[in-house]
C-alpha cells in the first residue's frame, strides 16, 4: 500500500530544507509540478526588482553601472552559481541564453579542436541543443553533427569528434546521464565534453570539477527560479579559458570595453564570452533566485528531490492503477534528474483537466505527462494531493469534457 | 548674443512634446544629458515590471506564456518600434543584445551574397561593430572585414562587397550618414546595406522603407527607455525574410517551437532571427518604453532634437568661450543625430566636475565632452541650466580638484 496522507505530513515535518518554502510566492491553490519549466518567485523578488527599477535606474541613471555594480553582474552572479554544480567561482558566468551560449561554446570548441570536425550527441535532446549545433555546422561548412542514440555513443567517439554534447537531464523522460563516465569516455577519445544542466543545475547535486567536465551551459529560469526567459550561464574549466575563443567577440568580452579601442582584444578570464550588455532588470531576478541557494547542501537537495519523485511514482502507481499510466522515467534515484514523466493516450486533456484542478504540471508532445519537483518549495504533502487530483481526474473523466481537448500555441 | 534664459523658457511653453515630460521619472536636481547612453525611466514602468513580476511570474507562473502574452512579446514589441523607424510591422523583432542581432544578420547577409565575402565598414564604427565582424569574418575563414575611411567607402564598393555595415549616428561625433544615399550606393554596388540605428532611433526621423534599406539593428536602452540592457531589436525588409537563415537556430526561431521536433525548420517570417527564451522582466520595461511613442510624430521629435542640440552649441560657443572648447559636432542639423561632442583637454575631470552639479553628460575617450539630448524629456530651460554649470565649472577650475582626476571603471 502507498504512503497516506499523514504519512507524508510526517515527512514534510521531518524535511530540514521545509523553511525554504516560506521564501517563495506560492498562488492560493496551486500545487506547481512545473518548476522545471519556470520555476517559482521567490519573496524577495518584488523587491529587488523595484530597487534596480526605481532606486538603480530611474534614479542612479547610467550612473549605475558603477554605483550599483551592473558592471559585475554577470560574473558575480556566475560566482554564485558556480558552487551548485562543483565550479570554482571564475569557472561561470552569466550571459544571453542558453541557445547563444551553446552557440558560442560548440564554436571555441570546434576551432580549439581542429582538424576534428565532428558535434556528437544524441537524438531527442532538447531541441534548441539540435538546432543550434546544425545552424553552426551550416554555417561553418567543415563541421558535422552527428546524432547517434545514447547506447551507441562510445562506440561513435572517433578520432574527429571535436565535442561530446549532451543534456546532463533528459527534458522528456528526467533520465540522467553518468556526468563522471561520459565526461571520461569524451576525454578518452581526445574530445571535450559539454553539458546542458538546464534540468539539472539547482535540483540535483552536480560536479563538474570532480568530472573534470570542460564545458557547460544551462538556463536561469527553471531550479534556480530566475524568472521568466532569465538570462542564461555557462561555465569553462579554468585550464581550457585562455584556449577558446568566442565567435561572437562583443564589446562585453573585451580587454578593456570602455577603451572603445577599433581592435578586440579577448578579456583574460571568462568574460570573452560576454557579448552585448545585459539585460539588468530580469539580471536582478535571477540574482534574487540565486541567492535562495546560499547555504543549502546540495546533497541534501537531491535526497529531497528524489524522495519526493519516489513518493509521487508509488503514488500514482498505486493510486492511479488502471487507468493506462505509463512510467517513462528510470526508477533508480541516481538515473533520474528532478521530473517524472507518465505516458497516457490522452495526456494533453488529461494535463488541462488537471491544471484546472490546480495541479500545474506540463505536456510534452506526444504523449508525456510530465511533474517536475522543485525541492525547494515542494513538500510531500503536496504530491499526495497532486496525485489524490490526478485520481479523480482520470476516475471521474471529467479530462473528456470539450474545453480540455483544444491545443494551446504554448505549453 | 546667445539665447537668455526667458527666450529658452518662451521654447519650452512652445513646445508641443513638453507633455511628455511628466512621464518619465527625473531625479531632482539632475539635468539628464546622457539619455543616448541609458534612456531614463518612464513613470509606468514601476508598476509594468510589478505586474510581470507579480502577477504574470509569481501568480501566473508557466500559464503567462499564453495567458498575459509572453510568447508574442519579441513581434509585438518590434511592431512598435516599426513605425519610428520607417518599418513594417512584421520587419522588427525584438531580440537578444546588438552585438548578436549584429552577427546573426552580417552572417546571414555573407551567405545570401555568396560568393561575394566583404562586410565593408568605416573606422570609428562603435566598437562592438568592428568586433562582432571581426569575429564573424574570423569563424568563417572564407569572409573579410574591410575598413576604409567614410570618404572612401563608396570608391572601396566592388564586386566582393557582401554588405556594407554602417552605424547611422556616430556614438563620439554625432554625425549622421545620408542614409538613403548610401543605401543606394551599396544596391549599385549589388551590396546590402545594414544600419546600426542604436543612436537614431527614438530620437530623430529615420525612413528605412524609403531608403529601400535591407537590415538593420538598434539598442532598446537608449532613446527607447527601456531600462539598463534592455533587449535589442532587428529589421529585415520584407522581401528578404525568405531568402536570409539565422545562423543561430534557436528554438525561438523554429517554425514550430512546442512540436519540440528534431530537425530544425525557420519559421516563415523575421521570427527566424528569434534563439533562445526572451528576458521578460526586461522586456516589459521595454515595452513600457517604447509605448511612450505611440502618437508621437517622429518628424516633430526630430526638430525639437536638433533645436536643443543648436540652442546647446550657441550657449556653449557663446558662455564658455575662452575655456579651449571645441565643437566635435556637424553644426548642420540634418547632419547631426542627437547628441553633441566638444573637444576639451581635460575632458574627463570636467565631465566629473559638471556630474556633480547635478548635470549627467558622458566622457568618450579620449577627449570628448559628449551630451545627448532625448527630445521626449529635455527641455530648453534644460539646456540653458546646462550650460551655466558647465560654464560655472570651467570659470571656477573646479575640475581640477583631484577628486576628479581618478578614472573609473566605467563612464
Amino acid at each position: 500500500m502507498s504512503p497516506s496522507l499523514d504519512d507524508a505530513r510526517a515527512l514534510d515535518a521531518a524535511d530540514p530544507l521545509r523553511g525554504y518554502r516560506e521564501r517563495f510566492i506560492l498562488p492560493e491553490g496551486v500545487i506547481y509540478l512545473d518548476g522545471n519549466s519556470l520555476g517559482a518567485a521567490p519573496v524577495a523578488v518584488r523587491d529587488r526588482v523595484e530597487r534596480a527599477v526605481v532606486d538603480e535606474w530611474a534614479r542612479g541613471l547610467v550612473r549605475s553601472w558603477n554605483a550599483a555594480d551592473w558592471i559585475g553582474a554577470p560574473a558575480r552572479i556566475g560566482a554564485k552559481i558556480a558552487p551548485l554544480i562543483g565550479a570554482a567561482p571564475g569557472e561561470v558566468i552569466v550571459a544571453d541564453s542558453t541557445s547563444v551560449n551553446l552557440f558560442k561554446l560548440l564554436a571555441a570548441a570546434l576551432r580549439r579542436q581542429r582538424p576534428r570536425r565532428v558535434i556528437l550527441t544524441e537524438p531527442g535532446n532538447f531541441p534548441t541543443d539540435l538546432y543550434v549545433a546544425q545552424g553552426l555546422a551550416d554555417l561553418l561548412t567543415d563541421a558535422e553533427l552527428r546524432v547517434r542514440p545514447a547506447a551507441e555513443l562510445a562506440g561513435a567517439l572517433d578520432a574527429d569528434t571535436a565535442v561530446v554534447m549532451l543534456s546532463h537531464v533528459h527534458y522528456r523522460t528526467g533520465a540522467r546521464h553518468d556526468l563522471a563516465a561520459i565526461t571520461a569516455a569524451a576525454h578518452a577519445a581526445g574530445a571535450l565534453m559539454l553539458w546542458d544542466l538546464s534540468h539539472s543545475a539547482g535540483a540535483i547535486a552536480v560536479d563538474l570539477g570532480a568530472a573534470g567536465a570542460d564545458l557547460a551551459v544551462g538556463c536561469g529560469y527553471k531550479y534556480l527560479n530566475g524568472g521568466p526567459g532569465a538570462p542564461a550561464w555557462l561555465y569553462v574549466a579554468g585550464r581550457l579559458q585562455g584556449e577558446l575563443a568566442s565567435p561572437l567577440t562583443g564589446w562585453m568580452g573585451h580587454a578593456d570595453p570602455f577603451a572603445f579601442a577599433g581592435d578586440y582584444r579577448p578579456a583574460a578570464g571568462l568574460a570573452r564570452f560576454l557579448a552585448g550588455t545585459p539585460p539588468i532588470v530580469s539580471m536582478a531576478a535571477l540574482e534574487t533566485g540565486v541567492d535562495l541557494f546560499a547555504g543549502v547542501d546540495m546533497a541534501a537537495l537531491e535526497t529531497k528531490s528524489q524522495r519526493l519523485q519516489s513518493l509521487f511514482i508509488a503514488l500514482v502507481e498505486d493510486r492511479c492503477a488502471g487507468h493506462g499510466l505509463v512510467l517513462g522515467t528510470p526508477r533508480e534515484p541516481a538515473r533520474r534528474g528532478s521530473h517524472v514523466s507518465f505516458a497516457h493516450p490522452d495526456a494533453w486533456p488529461v494535463m488541462q483537466a488537471l491544471i484546472e484542478r490546480g495541479v500545474i504540471g506540463d505536456f510534452r508532445a506526444p504523449d508525456l505527462l510530465r511533474c517536475g519537483f522543485t525541492p525547494l518549495y515542494l513538500g510531500y504533502e503536496d504530491v499526495w494531493h497532486a496525485v489524490e487530483a490526478l485520481r479523480q481526474v482520470l476516475e471521474t473523466g471529467t479530462w473528456r469534457a470539450p474545453r480540455f481537448q483544444e491545443r494551446l500555441r504554448v505549453t
